[in-house]
């Protein structure tokens, strides 16, 4: 159906589902044809509010981000939802959550599912993750959740691409549990302690609060008791810092969802309102550059490479007969000397970023 | 006392330990100095055996690393010790861990320990503990055990720098936890079930059969009880396949830790037999020198690039007045261009690798 991939770009943008699912497969493979797309769907992107949700296990993060769908449907809201397990392609626990998801969701036109699972690299996923947000973006999706599990740092460069972060705690998964989680600290916008209705789930908030005043890069706390209204009549801190708000949902029953839902929209204002957001779209678009770069460096590297060369060089450093900064000098400074050729593919250049073409290059 | 590097090798192959602790800092903060250091220390590596022992919190992993390097003391062999915690820098896992050992191998100058934690990118701490290894190794460790929290990707990255990979186990903390456990298989070589006196020994024993019996790359499975011995005169698989021992151990009276170094050494030899050490070393010199190379070329970039053009083009990104794909594809054809001044620093060659550098650079 789909011969060329010059008419997948239009065809998502005029709402096609099966273009928008090939499409995604095409980002996540990557490659020039990969580039091209993206190139081609930026500038339609931009619109999309993206929320990154993370937690272990057991938390009941899948059901949390149904739910949330749901309340975003019930405002007639559309929904892109990305399931990324990085930690195992052996744990199925993002099949599961689709599972439960598939029941909830299945037909309705606003909602659409993707689930990815870690291929090769951690930069690689967190990349592909960007990428794929960006095509849900385009598509127009309102509303873009992304959920990961865990908190490592998988979830900590996944979460750069999110405008609003919410990590998901749950009561009774023990103290050892909660240390591991520390981490989620530095980047934790929102917390929900969801299975609320469950025996420790006090313990829980106080357990997060207890984390926020340890933390050096936060002063004080709140109450969790305080709602999303006495949050907006307090004007946030004075310095426009924002301490996460401690959320009670049970997601099973519905329960606090929708409160979680405008905690969302609230953080969503503050980062405009402090700069902020700009300041992250900054960042994000930093990063997605310099992986660009690298990668696309990397790859010009190597089409000069002689066949076989960088095997023949790390087969000499695997036996000690070179070491490989010296190596990596000596095939760097071979390619600069034979970089006078220029770049290898014809430049797709588009007249609107003309402009930014360096014109003092320092050599 | 070390006003210049330079006799900073010299001194840490003579055993110097101040000049040791001195190298390893530079090498963690990267850069041409480091690059350097590590390229006059590398002819001195390759005799160390590396031994990564990962695991979650509440597994008594520290322990475990402490009763192991006592056994390789008894043994007169010496332990260099790196404990990285990749999970958060407010977790405090590897101080504590580090107060443990402090106080049963104070003094020991058999015995050296160090702790890295998370700076930046994940990339950049894989990168950074393969670079501490080698230091170590150069120093003359005889063994070097790297300890690692959690089985993220961040484990899976560091353990490619491991000859013989630990998953430490206990029993006690939950399915759930379990669960998220499952990515392990594909990076242990042994498993040790370590508070192996506790109740729950037997079953946690047992999940981990059975996930090696669901586990697709992996056929079969073998008994729990099998010691050392045994799997010695049944002679490994016919294909040469290593079905990863399950040993149980209670690392705080020692038991078990003299049969887990035994099999780090069965493990060792299974690799030297079966070509795979071979096949490590080389997948671990291609690794190097591809995170050296991106590294390099990036620098190499925006060295040539004026100053504040990177940001630029990011906030135009940001903007959404560009798309990341075409604008990294300008600043790579503007690079290359430029690139034909040669390489900005001299390079460091070496005479024994100078048949390294490629002959015929397609172009």
């Amino acid at each position: 159906m789909y011969q060329s991939t010059d008419s997948l770009a239009p065809q998502l943008l005029a709402g096609n589902r099966r273009a928008l699912a090939r499409t995604i497969s095409l980002v996540e493979d990557g490659g020039p044809e990969a580039r091209a797309l993206l190139a081609a769907l930026y500038p339609h992107t931009g619109r999309g509010q993206v929320v990154g949700i993370t937690g272990a296990p057991g938390t009941g993060k899948s059901t949390l981000v149904n739910a949330l769908t749901k309340t975003y449907r019930d405002q007639g809201r559309t929904v892109g939802i990305i399931a990324v397990d990085p930690t195992s392609p052996f744990s199925g626990g993002a099949l599961l959550g689709d599972r439960v998801r598939m029941r909830d969701l299945a037909g309705d036109p606003g909602v659409f599912i993707r689930s990815m699972a870690t291929r090769g690299s951690l930069g690689g996923l967190a990349r592909a993750t960007a990428d794929v947000i960006a095509v849900l973006d385009a598509a127009g999706f309102d509303r873009i959740l992304v959920e990961t599990v865990g908190v490592g740092q998988a979830e900590v460069d996944i979460a750069g691409a999110a405008h609003t972060t919410i990590v998901v705690e749950a009561p009774g998964l023990g103290d050892e549990v909660q240390a591991i989680k520390a981490g989620v600290l530095e980047i934790a916008d929102l917390f929900a302690v969801n299975k609320a209705d469950r025996e420790g789930a006090d313990h829980t908030v106080m357990a997060l609060q207890m984390m926020q005043g340890l933390a050096p890069a936060r002063a004080g706390h709140h109450g969790a008791a305080r709602s999303a209204a006495q949050h907006a009549e307090a004007g946030g801190q004075p310095d426009g810092a924002w301490l996460p708000p401690i959320i009670k949902t049970v997601a099973v029953r519905g329960e606090g969802v929708a409160s979680l839902r405008d905690w969302i929209e609230i953080h969503a204002a503050h980062l405009v309102t402090t700069g902020q957001r700009e300041e992250r779209d900054f960042s994000r678009a930093a990063a997605t550059l310099s992986h660009i770069l690298r990668d696309e460096l990397m790859a010009a590297l190597l089409a000069r490479l002689p066949a076989g060369h960088l095997e023949e060089v790390a087969a000499a450093v695997a036996r000690h007969l070179a070491d490989p900064y010296t190596a990596a000098e000596q095939m760097l400074a071979a390619f600069l000397e034979q970089a006078t050729g220029g770049w290898s593919e014809p430049s797709r250049l588009s007249d609107r970023s003309d402009s930014l073409k360096p014109q003092n290059v320092d050599v």
